[in-house]
């Protein structure tokens, strides 16, 4: 089967792997009609140390159920699925909380024995607790949409939750990639009552404020902390989502958010460190978030894209098959591309 | 009037400075019936640079309205009043929402040209927003409790509110200092249903378990993690009360918080960065926390020490006239004492 391999930075290679196979009894193979390219490649894309081997990418994928492990149970051969971009049992102890992404034997996609998504099919460990089966064809419209339950619009919901978003609340989300467009989106659903944008591309601002911005702050560092605050009459934003993963866009978020607001961050950052900027201790300011436990919000969000009251799949503007990725790669590196699907 | 002045690092004065006046008509003067020693007061008392003025020390206070200025209404000469460390007006858009050291036209006492407890009388700006009239007498067997919620019971209250503790939750406190003490009494209070201490002090680990500590770790960094993870079954704690304010503690919070768990943090931290600490990401803690707003929660904890349900007072180990408080810094310093009371 095919499959992407990244080799070191800039170097993505479409190539013939072994095909995946059943392991573990609760897995299943799944034959993917859907992937795409995740923010987050890009970051080994950037920096990766170069490997013999290759590292198998991709982690976010529709597509048909092949064969089920003899423990399997909810899903069978010829379901439709989505799965999130860790893969969880569904049972344990934090899985029951909703901290899908703590599961005690879960997992990432494209991590160790476990194959990435940007191929032709892909092996799911605890294919009862990962899997949700789709109830629509597999060439159905709101495919894009759908994908993006996978991760992209899980983590934008996360982000507002974490910034603990809420009817009338001030939001402000730095960083206009696929993940703060869907943090703009997941805002206004649950029913901020301004959503400012910190962003500066074109194309990317158009869709945030279909998708609900009301504001749109392109500066950048300390001016775009002044131009906030003079959007906020000087209070700064109840909630801010962090959906950059650097130190300064970090330190733009805490200091843009009001006394008493809420920060949350996502995706796979590569600052981890929260910086001791003056205001946060002394303003009361909650830095919250972290891997999105995108299986719970898998059923919360659903409903809305099945019935077409969100459609973040509008973050996709480049479609390719899977001889493409490479470019696709390229395309969004370069800022090109917004986000790029996959179709198998 | 005699007031507690630092020169610089273990250089506490008392002296005689000019008596203190109404200078807004938002203002009060209090005579001071009680005060006490600050863990946070330790911090320049070890550090701070020579000062040729003086720094005008102490937050705490409780005292008997001597007068007011002539916009002042909800207090009135001969009236007991505690206030907490910050003043504020009561009346701005933060303190409406419980915030009360952010107020927009509050502050600090000790700072600027506002006098500090350690006095025989202090001016109190905005009186009507900051002071709270007490239903007892000025020497009432209560006075210690009630003095803790001019600051180390609020705070601590604070550090388990933005902990999250709940009923039934496990609870972790770093530090047995007095505000660590008193965060364990808050959690109790809170419902929680296991609170671990980790500290090393056994006059302060025996208050702490009358106060409601079930566990005590008393080793440090990595074996005091090992140690709070048997105890937790390997999960850590959901509410992790970071009582001390130093980088290693802090380290110490985020490593034995629980998947999904939050940290709250409080006082007046030296270090103020929060650690790239692997867990804090990946395990989705949240960080919360700074000054408390402890004008909030005096209305909040207040019935509680009046009917003897909570007994803060304890804390005190020590109590001084205003000449001995120069023996108070020492002795808290030295850990003879946890907290060091002062009598008018």
């Amino acid at each position: 089967m095919k499959a992407t391999l990244m080799y070191g930075p800039g170097d993505v290679r479409v190539e013939t792997v072994p095909d995946v196979r059943i392991i573990e009894p609760t897995d299943a193979l799944v034959v993917i009609t859907r992937a795409c390219i995740c923010g987050s490649d890009l970051w080994p894309y950037k920096t990766m140390n170069p490997s013999e081997t290759g590292r198998s990418m991709g982690h976010e994928l529709i597509g048909v159920v092949d064969a089920v492990g003899s423990e399997v149970r909810k899903v069978k051969r010829g379901d439709l699925v989505v799965a999130p971009f860790a893969f969880s049992d569904g049972t344990c102890i934090f899985c029951r909380e909703g901290l899908h992404t703590s599961c005690m034997h879960g997992g990432f996609f494209g991590i160790g024995d476990v194959g990435g998504a940007q191929s032709e099919a892909v092996r799911v460990p605890q294919a009862d607790g990962t899997l949700v089966v789709l109830p629509v064809g597999r060439d159905d419209d709101l495919m894009p949409s759908l994908l993006t339950l996978s991760d992209v619009m899980g983590t934008g919901h996360h982000a507002a939750v974490c910034a603990k978003v809420g009817p009338g609340k001030t939001v402000a989300v730095v960083g206009d990639g696929a993940v703060g467009i869907c943090g703009v989106l997941a805002a206004r659903r649950l029913g901020a009552g301004r959503i400012i944008l910190l962003g500066r591309h074109p194309d990317r601002i158009a869709l945030a404020k279909e998708f609900g911005a009301t504001d749109i702050v392109s500066e950048r560092g300390d001016d775009a902390v002044e131009r906030v605050r003079e959007i906020t009459h000087g209070l700064g934003a109840h909630s801010v989502l962090e959906c950059v993963g650097l130190e300064q866009s970090m330190l733009t978020a805490l200091s843009i958010a009001r006394p008493g607001g809420s920060v949350g961050r996502v995706g796979v950052p590569q600052e981890q460190t929260i910086p001791a900027a003056q205001p946060t201790f002394y303003n009361n300011i909650t830095v919250s978030g972290g891997p999105a436990p995108v299986r719970a919000y898998i059923e919360e969000l659903l409903p809305d894209v099945l019935d077409g009251g969100i459609n973040p799949g509008r973050v996709f503007d480049r479609i390719t098959d899977i001889e493409g990725v490479p470019d696709g790669y390229r395309e969004m590196n370069d800022r090109k591309a917004i986000k790029v699907m996959i179709k198998f």
